[in-house]
C-alpha cells in the first residue's frame, strides 16, 4: 500500500538491533485517517472471506483493528498480555515470545468472546518472527473458530514469520513489505 | 446517552466490591458500531471546542479514542502504563493509582507528541475516583497544552473523581452516569 510505504519512509525511524520505530503515526500516536484507509484496504483484501470478528493483541494491534472493523461490521476482541502463568476463570492462554522484550507473554481472551461459528480475521502491526499471529492463531482455534486470514500494517519480509506461517497455508496480507533495512542504507520494500 | 445505558442494562455485569464489567462490548471485546456512535456524541459535544489531539490511556481507552477521534480529524496519543520508574529518554510522565489492581502506574508519553500548542480532549472509559483523568491533564500540563475537557464512556457518579475535576474546572461529558450499583438492585443512572 503506497500510503503506508510512504509514510514509513517519511516518519519510520530505524534504529539499532533491526528496530523500526513508527510510533509517530501507527503505534503510540495514531493518525487515524491513515490508519482508516489500511482497514478500507484490509476490506478490500478480505472483505469476501466472511469474517465474523476481527482478533488483535493489546496494545498496538487495538488501533489497527478498530479503524478496521466498521468496513466489515464485525466486532473486535483484543487479547491481553499477561505474564503470569495463573491465570483464572474460563479463558484461552497461549505463549507469545516477546523479542522486543525478551520475555514470554501469555496472550488471553475469555472464552465467551470467540466461538467455533466464528471466521477470524487476525490483525496486527508487526510480522516478523510470527510469534504473534501464530499465538493468535492458537486462541481462534482452541474455540474451534476457523482463521480466515491475517491483516498485517508492517512485513520484516526477510525475518522466518511470514515464510513459515504462508506455508503452513495461512493467508497473509501484509500493507508493507520490508524486504531490507538498516541505519545508513534506509529502508527497501519488497515489489 | 441512552444507546450505552441500554447496552450496560443489558449486557453489563455487575460484581463484588463496585465492579461493572463491560468486556463484553466496550473493553476486551469491542462493538465498533457502538463505540462510533459514543465518538460522534463526543464530537456533538466538543466539537467546536478547537480539539488538536485526543490522549488516552492503555488499553481500554484506546478503541475510544480511535472510533472517536475520525470525527474531529485529529490524531490519538495514548500513554502507556509503566510499573517501573526506572524511565529513559524524553518522556512525559504522570503517577496513576489503580484501585482496580491496587498498585501506582506511571503514565508515559513521548514528549514529542504533546506540545504547547495542543488543545487536548481527554477519552477514557471509566471515571471513578478520577485518577487516571488526572494523571492524563498532569501530562498535557507538563506539555504546556490546553485540555478543553474529558470525554467518559460511563462515570461512577457516586464516586469522588467527577465531583472534584469538575470542581477545579475540568469540564466533564460522561455517556453514562451511574448514581447507583449493587448485585441485588441493579443500575439507576443519574437523571
Amino acid at each position: 500500500m503506497k500510503l503506508l510505504e510512504e509514510r514509513i519512509r517519511k516518519d519510520g525511524i530505524i534504529g539499532e538491533g533491526d528496530v523500526l520505530k513508527i510510533g509517530s503515526f501507527l503505534n503510540q500516536q495514531i493518525d487515524v485517517g491513515l490508519v482508516s484507509e489500511m482497514g478500507r484496504e484490509f476490506h478490500r483484501l478480505f472483505g469476501d472471506a466472511g469474517v465474523t470478528k476481527i482478533l488483535t493483541v493489546e496494545a498496538s494491534g487495538i488501533a489497527i483493528a478498530c479503524l478496521t472493523a466498521p468496513y466489515f461490521g464485525v466486532p473486535v476482541v483484543f487479547a491481553k498480555k499477561s505474564k503470569t502463568s495463573n491465570i483464572a476463570g474460563n479463558v484461552l492462554c497461549a505463549e507469545c515470545f516477546s523479542y522486543t522484550h525478551n520475555c514470554v507473554n501469555n496472550l488471553i481472551v475469555p472464552a465467551e468472546f470467540l466461538s467455533a461459528d466464528d471466521k477470524v480475521l487476525i490483525i496486527d502491526d508487526f510480522l516478523a518472527n510470527g510469534s504473534a499471529v501464530r499465538a493468535l492463531c492458537d486462541l481462534a482455534h482452541q474455540a474451534g473458530a476457523e482463521v480466515v486470514g491475517a491483516g498485517i500494517a508492517v512485513e520484516k519480509a526477510y525475518q522466518a514469520g511470514g515464510k513459515e506461517l504462508r506455508g503452513q497455508g495461512l493467508r497473509i496480507e501484509s500493507l508493507a513489505r520490508i524486504a531490507s533495512m538498516s541505519v545508513g542504507k534506509g529502508i527497501t520494500f519488497c515489489r
